[in-house]
């Protein structure tokens, strides 16, 4: 447990809600304290984007994000000639922007603490009941909210339950696309340099907020800086990081580190190795797949970096001593100890429960196969159509059970050979992991070698055949208990299995969450304010500083310059994905190659925080987040910033590339971009 | 254990001897299999310098070898006006080419196995003559052989002193200096970067070999490659690795990971923890230590990735596996098994009894003080000087005695308040690892506390004073024993508390090289020539890959280019160690920036190798080695290549900068570096 300035504890990071700002925290670590005006004109500047985070960065209506939040409108405003994810677009008159479809910005107008009247509103003890009661309190109050206030009004909570709040947004529905670079250029280095650093990608894209078919004209929009990033500076990022963990107690990263991730780890591998057997077949077939590989290499890269922290014992170390500080605080007060004293052996004892039959909820199922899992949605239809909703498994209760259907009365385009080969190595996995006589293998191998027992059910089967699937379903319970389809078949056998399993890790699961839920409010009885909410997309800020780091025995630098990009490309001979785009090699000697082009901070950010400014302490754009270091991952559950660093594009770069490869001068200019280099 | 064709043990790497060329695991790894007249032509080209390796490069007996092994050279023939070190220099015309005092370029000739009759020499019984009787040998064996030949005769031992083999070189000692670059471009990015990768170093000086006042005229030199080293190439080092540790025992890999290196990288944190200190006082302090503060930085970094090896467990169950396989081998023959089936328990018990006192050896003694290590030394005198030769501690054996008298009777300047932070700082560490009521601890704190101890020691002693030491050592023991110099009188009371743990470790070190040559011996019987024995800086031949590997979480290129160096500079805006020099700053348009500076390969080497050259199928110059990345530190004990590399510059980035920097096009032609770029 590492304390600062204001009761600040460092493991919570710093993703701070904007109803509570930590002043006391900011002047002893900065001798920085906004006012509240600054805070008002940094919130009203930030915009909320689906999934992402921006900024209005001009009078108007100039709207900053990366490129990868903007790529849906992109790709919709591309037409059969023009690819603008391939090419990039820049709009040379207003006229030529290109309106957004299911694009809106949301602004944030003001924050409501409404714990208590969420609380009255559940009045039963039937804990089934509670939530319904709390959900619908929930609807009603946005539904009365958003009538009221004409704005669009959405309840959160924080501290995993411990805490709602209403957060109030104006959102502007009409937005449109002003400028994007070329795909390549944004995601420079593609998935191997994804979640890295040194990092050379110019992931920025220009939207503009109309109002009434005009650009917004507004007063608070975020000025650009003239030097941008500067080696040692205070910077915040403005923005709406995803999801976090750091209020998991030790019992539940354990988990997380024992159970949940060496296993999704495995699969990974698993996936990959077959991938890459298929990518062996011939050229055609690694084309098709190869994109697959990266995303699944890039996910295994991702949980091993969420994992490094949970099996660092300095790390967990820290997290051990916060965990004791809390009980200690909680059992000092023979009133607390009362109501959470319990919590924390509570949380424990079910995740060793849910780890008691971990193995089996992993196995058994309809995993590993396309094909099976089509059989088995078969058989879970028949099955559980026949039940009343509330005895449903959850997965097909009210609107589940059409989900479910809708999806099996889909065209699916199964590759036969892959199924069988991801499905044997399913199969083996499962045998290594099972004791011998499990009745799972029992019901899929039948005393057959993983392989054997995969072809068989593979070729055998017909529901990879879609007019096979309506007759099923549409003969109902009989039609299924009657086929005699191999696959059909093996569903069977394995749904009577999976259902208690199923039902035992749905009830602890839901047991957990109302004990978070205890956890959230202890947070408050024993330290008040001042930890920061896990993240729950909602707009936060984060202050850091722009630093240097040590890596792989000598030092990362602060930043990146479009020296680094021309070097990256060339170490590679240019080879896919550290391929230059034609504008990049025709416009190189008109570009002042010492522009910064990324930075990193010590900022807290995570998914979600995409687009987010980075401002300095005027409130100037000094950059745009758009990624975290591989080293930060682990600062999911626990912040550090020894080595943890938030990547950005710097301003300077994003104006040397509009004024000189993209002829987008006029944008520099509406930025304020003044500086040439 | 891995193994490969030929009966290749991985682990052991490949650092081969002239004579036992692996021609069998070659062509099964590569399907390359040199013939006699390559492997002759490529050891002639080959020139070993003092502590270094290079090789001939033109028919007029150019040299090439690294900046760094031609420091010495460089500074000697600077002069008060110009700085080559700073400058670089390039020999306008033949004349201009300066001779470099001291240094020698030795060819080897022939190499033949002698252990036969180094044996036979060997005729006592007794342990400690045997020694002598063998040194004998071996220095009458070469100066029969000098004088025979004329040539320069050394007699080296390999595996650990089971095989012998003579040398022969000739020896050229007309070296004169043609070309170095400017020592920051040959070493730029300085300490941090030192041992990492990607790099990018000019490190590279060329000599030039006279005989009889002309530039030598040779059949044998390495010819220039048109393309350079290219990604997934086979190529050979050819150098002279100084030292490696890859026979040792499980037992004695244990010893250094758990006991010998923990200690070391404490007395550098100690020692860094004091200069930090001493830099903190002003800016003149700061410069002063700075070169100190780097210098054991990277050797810390140095032995931390020594040790990196040692505690990775999947690296360790390796050469487990190697160590049940090689005792198999020897129980399996009964004849073996009486000779050399006790040796690894032999091996581990005296390590286990090093271990047992390793606390009081690490403390007792004269260390922490620089004070303190000249009353130790004035001490010592005294009391070995008045011994038998044979019953001295090793040290003051022979004309040790006259060494130390020697150094006592130096000016030795000595920063006072850095003496009493760094003493200090030892008797704190000391009293942390010593049990209570240690007799070392109460002759030197006598009650006081390590900090009190050390102040009134370092500020009331006179062993810093030059005259104060020159009256005691003519004093000689009886005014040594009247001195109430609370220094000497600390040294007095320490000296009879350290002689039995000096004997004893000395006597097991003894026993512990008798065991390591039995093991020597034993490699033959069990494996024959097949595992290259370690490194003894004696030519090697070894083989590897151009080739990237995984870092970071994305992927080090195979090499660097021109692009790079500018980038890395700009990165940290120029500051040192990654300043450029004006001559770079003010060349570069005139660069192909994309032209390769430094490349990757998997080839095993170790210091000695520097300079060696690095080379393809054709023997032709495709680079020049310089460095290993951090990755390749643990191969010092156990060879792995999945992320250990060497770093070499490149050929075509030598041509690139003699053209078009260095204004030495001449050079390249002599190179017959035929390519423009």
């Amino acid at each position: 447990m590492t304390t600062g300035p204001g009761g600040w504890v460092k493991e919570f990071g710093t993703m701070w809600t904007f109803d509570a700002p930590p002043l006391d925290y900011w002047q002893g670590a900065y001798g920085f304290r906004p006012t509240p005006a600054w805070l008002e004109h940094v919130r009203l500047s930030a915009a909320r984007l689906p999934g992402c985070s921006a900024s209005f960065v001009s009078a108007n209506g100039l709207v900053m994000t990366n490129h990868h939040c903007a790529r849906s409108c992109i790709t919709a405003a591309s037409t059969p000639d023009s690819n603008y994810q391939e090419t990039g677009f820049v709009a040379r008159r207003r006229e030529d922007e290109k309106r957004c479809p299911n694009m809106y910005a949301d602004q944030l107008q003001s924050i409501e603490d409404i714990t208590q009247p969420i609380r009255s509103a559940v009045t039963t003890t039937a804990p089934g009941r509670q939530v319904e009661q709390r959900d619908s309190a929930i609807t009603a109050f946005q539904e009365t909210c958003g009538r009221e206030t004409g704005l669009m009004c959405q309840v959160v909570s924080f501290y995993q339950g411990g805490m709602y709040s209403v957060y109030r947004f104006r959102r502007f529905t009409d937005v449109r696309l002003v400028m994007a670079p070329e795909g390549q250029t944004a995601f420079f280095g593609g998935d191997p340099d994804n979640f890295t650093y040194p990092r050379y990608d110019l992931d920025v894209t220009f939207f503009r907020v109309y109002e009434n078919g005009a650009p917004r004209v507004a007063d608070h929009y975020l000025k650009w800086s003239a030097a941008g990033a500067r080696e040692g500076e205070l910077v915040f990022v403005i923005g709406n990081p995803g999801s976090t963990g750091r209020l998991l107690t030790m019992a539940q990263m354990e988990y997380l580190r024992d159970v949940t991730y060496p296993a999704q780890l495995a699969g990974y591998q698993r996936a990959l190795s077959v991938l890459r057997r298929i990518a062996a077949r011939s050229e055609a077939d690694r084309r098709r797949v190869e994109n697959q590989i990266f995303s699944l290499e890039n996910s295994h890269k991702a949980v091993t970096g969420y994992r490094r922290g949970l099996v660092d014992q300095e790390i967990m170390a820290k997290k051990a001593a916060f965990e004791r500080d809390f009980r200690a605080r909680i059992a000092r007060d023979p009133a607390l100890a009362a109501r959470f004293g319990t919590v924390w052996d509570d949380i424990a004892r079910m995740q060793a429960e849910l780890a008691s039959f971990a193995v089996q909820s992993r196995w058994y199922g309809f995993g590993g196969s396309q094909l099976l899992n089509l059989a088995g949605g078969m058989v879970r239809m028949a099955e559980q159509g026949a039940l009343p909703d509330a005895e449903r498994l959850s997965q097909y209760r009210g609107p589940g059970l059409e989900r479910v259907r809708a999806q099996l009365l889909r065209e699916v385009p199964v590759d036969l050979e892959a199924d069988r080969l991801t499905f044997t190595a399913q199969l083996e996995a499962a045998s290594k992991e099972l004791p011998a006589g499990d009745p799972y293998l029992a019901a899929v191998l039948g005393g057959r070698t993983p392989e054997a027992a995969a072809r068989a059910l593979v070729d055998g089967t017909r529901a990879g055949d879609l007019t096979t699937r309506r007759g099923l379903i549409e003969g109902g319970a009989a039609a299924v208990a009657a086929s005699n389809d191999p696959m059909i078949v093996a569903a069977r056998n394995i749904a009577p299995l999976t259902t208690p399993y199923v039902k035992r890790a749905e009830a602890l699961n839901a047991a957990l969450a109302g004990k978070a839920e205890l956890l959230g409010q202890a947070i408050f009885a024993a330290y008040g304010k001042s930890l920061p909410p896990d993240a729950t997309f909602t707009l936060r800020i984060s202050d850091g500083t722009v630093r240097r780091y040590p890596m792989n025995g000598t030092v990362a630098p602060y930043r990146t310059t479009f020296y680094g990009l021309y070097a990256r490309s060339a170490e590679f001979e240019g080879q896919a994905p550290w391929n230059l785009t034609p504008r990049w090699v025709a416009g190189r000697d008109k570009l002042d190659l010492t522009t910064p082009l990324n930075f990193v901070s010590t900022n807290d950010i995570i998914g979600g925080n995409s687009g987010s400014p980075v401002i300095n302490r005027d409130g100037e754009v000094v950059g745009l987040i758009f990624d975290g270091n591989i080293e930060s991952l682990p600062n999911r559950f626990i912040f550090t910033d020894d080595v943890a660093r938030s990547v950005s594009v710097h301003s300077a770069g994003i104006i040397e590339a509009l004024r000189k490869i993209y002829d987008a001068g006029w944008i520099a200019e509406e930025l304020g971009g003044g500086q040439t280099r």
